[in-house]
């Protein structure tokens, strides 16, 4: 079940300030702030950068993504009396009230944030002022396992850190090329198609055909038709059909799925597993399916949870061509199979190998946690205080920085293809398409390199206390 | 720098609205409470249990945390108008309008929750309407590797999924067994004591002595000194006693040490591997601390954040004893050492076996996402319906459920440690005291058991729309 949906900006913008108070940061954020201010440096303009050491999942390229809530936090940043006061007491008695006055009144309006756009492809070591998305490239990864055409659903909330956690991974798992969420919230705020029916609790919830009700369904033209009566004639065709052992089928599953036939005529897609797929679920299934194109409707398919996805999956169509065919029902042809089993990225690439008929899959665990490395070591470096260039070096040479404010440009060959982000200091000249530079690849020998075209891939995002436009470039491309 | 600090429920009660809207759920929750409704089935008792399938981290416990956000969210749930909108927008056209209408007035006061108190230890497959903490388990791993007296601090906030992450982890982490945290909104809404000094960026922002101000330190009676003058009096003693070359003693970073000594002279904890420890950070650290503790201030100690922390912290250790035995200075005997770099539970248990003079560690990554295993399968079923039990069976056996609604008891034996936690039907006549009973531990065979004492792990923590008191039991022990 999916629906269009508006995107709510002003419900966003009241709420980053609940859900992202200013305390909400390392306390040596505010234990450097009082000594900048003490010794009057507060007012220097500093410039620092974000980059990452390497490509997430030993992959190739990572996905930016999560600056529009970096841009929301800065527009909306100021300080409570309440955090006022907590700072008071949290930081040494001698610290001087006048600090606190400062704080009371400070905003981001001497704030300026250049980023590449969201949705953008990155790369590692390529100071990039970015925040990127380790949860938006780890879909990319699944969306580039599963292929283009299988439909991908994000239902990871039950798994993901907390609210902020599960809302923030729909939103970026929807960026880095899934189709739909379970995350009703996210369709709320963000405008994501939402997808859900049944859970298995639904099913085994029921313990007799006598808990259906209402009894009756209309046809599309309105009759009303003993629903019941009409499934249990079909589910005799089906059991004869298919030989099945008519007391290996539950009766107390095919009330669950009549009962939610009755209410979503137009949307029937239960999980047939809660008891057995072969000897019940799928039968019950038929039979109200079949029941319901009598009348008009057109089911829309099933989910499976368990067992062998891929083999179950060619059962199931087999037994769906086999109704088609022998009730003469094209509706039929249509219906999908949702799969949701603890989907990997490695069991999405087995799924282009392997013999099988999913057209959906679910995808929770392993996509908002991201199991295959749950975190992306993210660095914010210090790289220039009033125009003079600085760097950090380190017992481990793989720490130290890169001095000096940067630009990078993405350099595209006459095949239309980027080959090469250039990272040059900010007051370089830019390159200039067709014009040949040097450059030098990391790990790589210098060598000169023409480019077709030169796209400057930073933005002013953010300035004067305002989120300036940005263009979210959706770039899942195949 | 550490701060007591009340907690402050109300603020957190506001936020809960905000962060954990209802609509924060999956989609099927609606499509299947409009079909239980439109059945007339809303109103039947139902009971669910939460549980796990095994301990995470391949260990053999975990610790329960997460109920305390869950019963203010149950305390404040409703929806409002908005929220009843979008839900029309998703649902089908055809659903009946008073649905809506009793959304609108749906609150939980018809549900109850019974549970173990927070912090207590609980095992896999025993049910137990929980709701188990993975971040607390890890935290409890991370201590139980440490030992007990080091100190632990929870730096992990940049690494967590989001704002809520970050501060979930922050309050698990603490129950877990960790003493300080770098997250000062944790500090605000929990009373955790936060700790935190400066970042690379401070020290690097400096480039000359010239950007110290104030120049003076006043003595703890009360007259100022020249305290960079001071401060270069002791770095040539130090120099001399070190024998350290004068030409790698970076001065920028000294200035960045006496800027914030002159703001915090009693909470000088610098990190001292911007540039050099043995070279430079290490010799202006005890250049400052030497004229700090001439002027009657108590200097802290020093941070490590990079290479190899073990052989770091044994020769700054030695340089401390050196200064304290050659220039008189007690003081240098209390200075704390405290390393930061990427900690996992294996390198934290491997201080055990290393020489080192490591007091304090702080852990970020490794803690807050769990690397080791970044998810627990926690499991939601329905048990029981109208008192009818209810189970669910499965193509995975592992997945099948054990039907009806249980108690547990912890029992005891007679040296006082807990040996068994006994899964029965909650109509079931609980064990007793001094009374054999027979029981079938999992994976074993049945054996009988005579409990010295016997807890009733579960006690009502939700009614009537309220939340119950609930004792937290900060249970880690040794």
């Amino acid at each position: 079940m999916a629906a269009p949906s508006g995107s709510t900006c002003g419900v966003r913008e009241r709420s980053i300030r609940e859900r992202v108070p200013p305390l909400l940061t390392d306390l040596y954020q505010f234990t450097m702030a009082y000594a900048y201010w003490r010794a009057g440096r507060h007012q220097e303009p500093a410039v620092f950068e974000l980059f990452f050491r390497d490509n997430p999942f030993g992959g190739g390229f990572s996905i930016f993504a999560g600056l529009d809530d970096c841009l929301l936090f800065l527009q909306s940043f100021h300080f409570t009396d309440e955090d006022v006061d907590f700072l008071r007491s949290v930081l040494p008695p001698a610290t001087d009230p006048a600090f606190f006055q400062f704080l009371r009144g400070l905003d981001c309006s001497g704030v300026t944030v250049r980023s590449v756009p969201e949705g953008t492809l990155v790369f590692a070591r390529v100071s990039s002022r970015v925040n990127t998305g380790l949860v938006c490239s780890n879909a990319a990864r699944f969306r580039l396992a599963a292929g283009p055409s299988r439909r991908l659903v994000e239902m990871g909330l039950r798994r993901a850190q907390g609210p902020d956690g599960g809302l923030t991974a729909s939103r970026y798992t929807h960026v880095g090329g899934f189709d739909l969420t379970s995350n009703v919230q996210a369709g709320f705020l963000f405008g994501i198609p939402v997808a859900g029916t049944m859970a298995h609790s639904y099913v085994t919830s029921f313990t007799s055909l006598e808990e259906v009700y209402p009894r009756t369904l209309a046809t599309v033209n309105g009759d009303p038709v003993d629903f019941i009566s009409l499934t249990k004639v079909w589910l005799s065709h089906v059991s004869g059909l298919l030989e099945a052992e008519p007391g290996k089928i539950r009766e107390d599953e095919l009330a669950a799925f009549l009962s939610y036939a009755v209410s979503y005529p137009h949307n029937f897609l239960p999980v047939i597993d809660s008891y057995s797929v072969g000897c019940s679920g799928l039968l019950n299934f038929c039979a109200v399916a079949l029941a319901l194109c009598e009348l008009g409707y057109q089911p829309v398919g099933v989910r499976l949870d368990s067992g062998d996805l891929c083999r179950q999956s060619v059962d199931v169509r087999r037994v769906f061509r086999l109704c088609r065919k022998h009730f003469s029902i094209p509706a039929f042809d249509s219906l999908i199979i949702m799969a949701t089993n603890n989907i990997s990225e490695q069991s999405m690439a087995e799924l282009n190998k392997k013999e099988n008929e999913i057209d959906v899959v679910g995808v929770g665990t392993h996509l908002v946690t991201c199991t295959k490395q749950p975190s992306l070591g993210c660095v914010y470096k210090l790289v220039e205080v009033r125009g003079r260039p600085r760097m950090k070096s380190s017992e481990d040479p793989e720490k130290s920085t890169v001095p000096g404010r940067k630009a990078v440009y993405r350099l595209v060959g006459a095949d239309g293809h980027a080959f090469l982000d250039l990272v040059c200091l900010g007051a370089e000249a830019s390159p200039q398409a067709g014009v040949p530079l040097s450059c030098f690849p990391l790990g790589c020998d210098g060598s000169v390199v023409t480019p077709a075209q030169v796209t400057c891939l930073f933005q002013e995002v953010f300035t004067k206390g305002q989120v300036r436009v940005v263009m979210t470039a959706p770039t899942f491309i195949y």
